[in-house]
């Protein structure tokens, strides 16, 4: 057994059955030029090399350039802020004095977008009374066609922190471009950055920097490592309050509009101590699946919910399809509480 | 509004745009001469036609290989035995005096493969005192590699009757080829046919001979539709008795083996009258997502769980990572049975 | 046959098999309210409705939502000025006397990013001698991990413009965020638009506003169709050169880093007026790929390839693994430009 | 540097942070039981473990299931008698004096199934007519539906050797269950194994005993290791005679009915010396894509391609959409051939 004091093992270099010594000595060489160094270990058919030294240096150098290099395979994970090595006590996001994440389970719910004052408030009493923790609604849409209806703007944040002043509620909105930025920041409770923008890293480095939570949705083909990549460009900017959202990955089927990735859960609780809510009005696309898949991401050990629901679906501009009424919320939402319970947890 | 007797509307045949009422001719011709009927619907763009008929013959006819035809869109879906359509109330099996369906819950758990007497024998115990209500284990193992242990056959079955003999437990094991059929079916309760068998049609039909229950899995890249199809060729054969395994699909996602589909069970209980479980070992590949995932399964509506459980899970032969030891099982087990009471059904 | 004028036939509506001859009527009144009209077609199981009307209001409605609707068939694709039917004449671009489109195959080659003026100039001479058309360099870079080279800024374009300057290569060159369009918009020649920004719709339309031709880059979990509709944003907003570009797609294939989907290339032809060209780079990860995929798809139909090169991998802040050196570009080069003749068409 | 004699590096095993020393210890002991050795790397992280010692063996240890064990990165690929590595030359598959592999292409043409003597006689003519090396067509088919078509079995077997005697062209045709077996190696020169059947292990170990050559179809959702590792159960049987066959993946783009994985090509040749066609007919499902698709694969070094050609798609008993009519097929086989000599290669 080797003990090798001075640094962690980041990645495995594997050379190619044909790799000469000068090609691991080039390697060896290269790994000390940035400070790092190798331990090798040479089999009859591949040599593989343990890649010691600052990550930062080390994720710089093109190593799978390098000749006779066949792969390079990495041991550590290439996050560290959002670890759960690195913090390992729950984080819990705290808005107006409702809560999310530890033993707090939060249910944010409410229309897709905000199309009217009335249309708003109606939907924020709805939420209301069913339980919500928090209410939901869209200022800025972001939608595949450009004639699709694009949102009512900093109109619409006016009536969401109107719809708070009544309700108490604390609101979520969503944030798609940095021109918004000021606007969202001093309306709503929790940014939303939506799935298409999951890897727009100027917007991620520039929610770093509010003091607002953040509600950080996966992207339709994202790892969850690369979702908590995502998350580590906001924290490394100083704003640790996150939220992470599993909204279903692109897949073959089609009977769903996504699929919902129900194991993201316990895997994110797992490597991370930032909370995980799921969106399963957007994981499906279809409103008679929401419920259960809402207590299928309780029973995994969601932190919270995001539930798209509408004073009368049939008249939405958006998402009409897949958002409750106020009858079927009504019965998810106590369906939602009574699960809570029964894990041990409390609703906000 | 057309009223158009005698018949339902198969599919629609959307015309390209370059179509030509000759095109839309001909097709009309074909459809008579198949003893069918098309419905033509002209638009100033493209024209499309509803196409009514027996299903049996149109859907022999290659119809996008007609000139002017751009796409094919199916609108009654493909299978008719297994539809929720043709049977309202849910099928239950009943094995041994365990049921699974409905309002019964079925814990079906045991080790990946039969790898001797005193492994199986104390596997069987132990899933019994844990409170599962079937037993599994694999006589014949589909490998990967060439080099992999392949199971032991004859002798396995005997093994497997020996515990049922003793735990009163049914049992449920794989048949994967045609020559070993009359083996199992003289030795099992429930004949398993695996994932990569889905699409192996004279398998298929040769257990829609027996008169065993049949467990059926989905295909790694295999949709819901696809699955319920599979089952059909069962059915149609006279062997009503099928149960649906949700064991995850291929994605991009590589945190876990695979994806488990968690919305493909409740949207299965729609489409189907047939009991669809979840195997959460072969979804994920790992042990520690067993018991959330489980939960999420009966939160979602799932029928049952099919479960890897071994007595010594580091001397396993196979899928030693995704299976529970005794402690685990006997934790996984008691929380399953409570959720299920939560949910308003009884176990086995 | 029945002939229905004043409006083509956007979408089909498939009823459930509850649905009440009042859903029906709800349905068709919602239709007329919306200035629209729908077509019954009633089958013994199902009723099936053609929607005709203005298809921006009719996109609007939710027409999944109403009672009794189970599903919505599309026939008319979601995009109109990209579409063939459009424009049946191909598209050709022309920046600084070189072409792309049509007869005319561009080259584009150059490093993933801009590292010093060194490394710039040496890199632009290199695909200069061997046959390239534009060079491509970056600026700003997209990075997964925050920790990652981010790209030089203002000082990369200044360089790429002297090269510009000095070779008579057009640059192309990426635009990540809106707060940097002016400084692009003023050296580039083309504009690229990256494969995470590619539903930034935000951007999307922003460049739809400059006078500088764009290359979109296909998302990695986005169809052609959602491809052709992020088009459609640019060219709405009056800048109809747009070049969009595979760069492969994600699946779960590991042993390159995405799937060319190289069947793309002859369906957007089919499709769309506009040229495409394929990035065999990103789409393997992989530098020994880049030839054979280079010749699939110039094979295939493809009107330019992207091609990363740099003067030395090895040393590349960026990419290194995916980029070929001098050597290995101007063997691939000299194979394209054969081929692109054998193809009938000519370099630039 | 470590030396390391008697031993091939097999994986490396990466501890969890917080695996204890008497973790390691049993990992070792456990290796050294089943014959082989552990090389272990200290880092401040975590610990790595090289894996040497016999493949089989080592292979059916359950090492995830270790106490403390993380992962396990496999480092050799996991077949070894179809590998590149195993042997350097190419295979050359040589049937009836036409030949594929190495520089001979291979052309297989012909109608999706065999419906009756006139359209199969009518089909072999015309595929000979323009080139084809080899005939295609089914005398038993796996079709997802109970209701359609199946095959005429053994009688059409007889008018393919019919069509051989005639024209001389080499017959290739699917086998799909184990009791077929005699039958189709009687009268088939190519034994081939679907897609549905990639991984049907006995399928496989039967047809490894026969002489006659197998063209394996890559599954739908296999990766390129799975299907070298299935021609590996073939070829350990003895039958060294295969050819393997990209058909397309599926992916969530609809566009197309799968995705053709075009890099597969030059990957399987980087990694096995056995020969690789490709059939676009089943890659794309659509008859105007075969020609590019085609052209493609040959551009990236296919051996060869195995087309769908019928004498009249439109009257076709099964896959009409993705066949060529004769003056289609003529116009592609052309093309085919002119880019094979490009590419400098012989036909057949």
């Amino acid at each position: 057994m080797t003990a090798l004091d001075g640094g962690s093992i980041e990645m495995m270099i594997v050379m190619s059955e044909g790799a000469t010594p000068h090609d691991v000595e080039y390697v060896l060489q290269k790994l000390a030029e940035a400070g790092g160094r190798g331990h090798v270990s040479t089999g009859d058919v591949v040599t593989v090399i343990g890649v010691m030294g600052d990550r930062e240096v080390i994720a710089g150098l093109p190593l799978e350039a390098y000749p006779g290099v066949d792969k390079v395979l990495p041991i550590l994970r290439p996050y560290k802020l959002v670890s759960r090595e690195f913090r390992r006590t729950d984080t819990v996001i705290d808005v107006r004095s409702t809560k999310l994440g530890g033993t707090h389970f939060g249910l944010i719910a409410g229309p897709c977008s905000v199309e009217s004052r009335e249309q708003l408030m109606t939907a924020a009493r709805m939420v209301k009374a069913a339980g919500a923790t928090m209410l939901r609604g869209g200022a800025y849409k972001p939608r595949t066609s450009p004639y699709s209806f694009q949102g009512l703007g900093v109109e619409a944040l006016q009536i969401l922190a109107e719809a708070r002043e009544e309700t108490g509620l604390p609101i979520v909105t969503e944030l798609m471009d940095i021109r918004q930025l000021d606007d969202v920041v001093r309306y709503a409770d929790v940014v939303q950055i939506g799935a298409r923008n999951m890897q727009n890293f100027y917007l991620l480095s520039a929610v770093g920097q509010v003091e607002k939570p953040v509600l950080l949705k996966r992207g339709l083909s994202a790892t969850v490592d690369e979702l908590l990549m995502a998350a580590e460009y906001i924290v490394k900017e100083g704003n640790t309050q996150v939220i992470l959202c599993e909204r279903g990955i692109r897949t073959f089927e089609t009977a769903t509009r996504n699929t919902l990735d129900v194991a993201a859960i316990p895997i994110i609780k797992q490597r991370s101590h930032l909370p995980v809510v799921v969106d399963p009005s957007h994981a499906t696309g279809k409103v008679d699946l929401i419920e259960p898949l809402s207590l299928a991401a309780v029973a995994a050990g969601a932190d919270g919910l995001l539930i798209e629901a509408h004073p009368a679906p049939e008249t939405a501009l958006c998402d009409g399809a897949q958002s409750q009424s106020p009858r079927e919320f009504s019965h998810t939402a106590a369906r939602i509480k009574d699960l809570v319970v029964w894990a041990g947890k409390t609703i906000g």
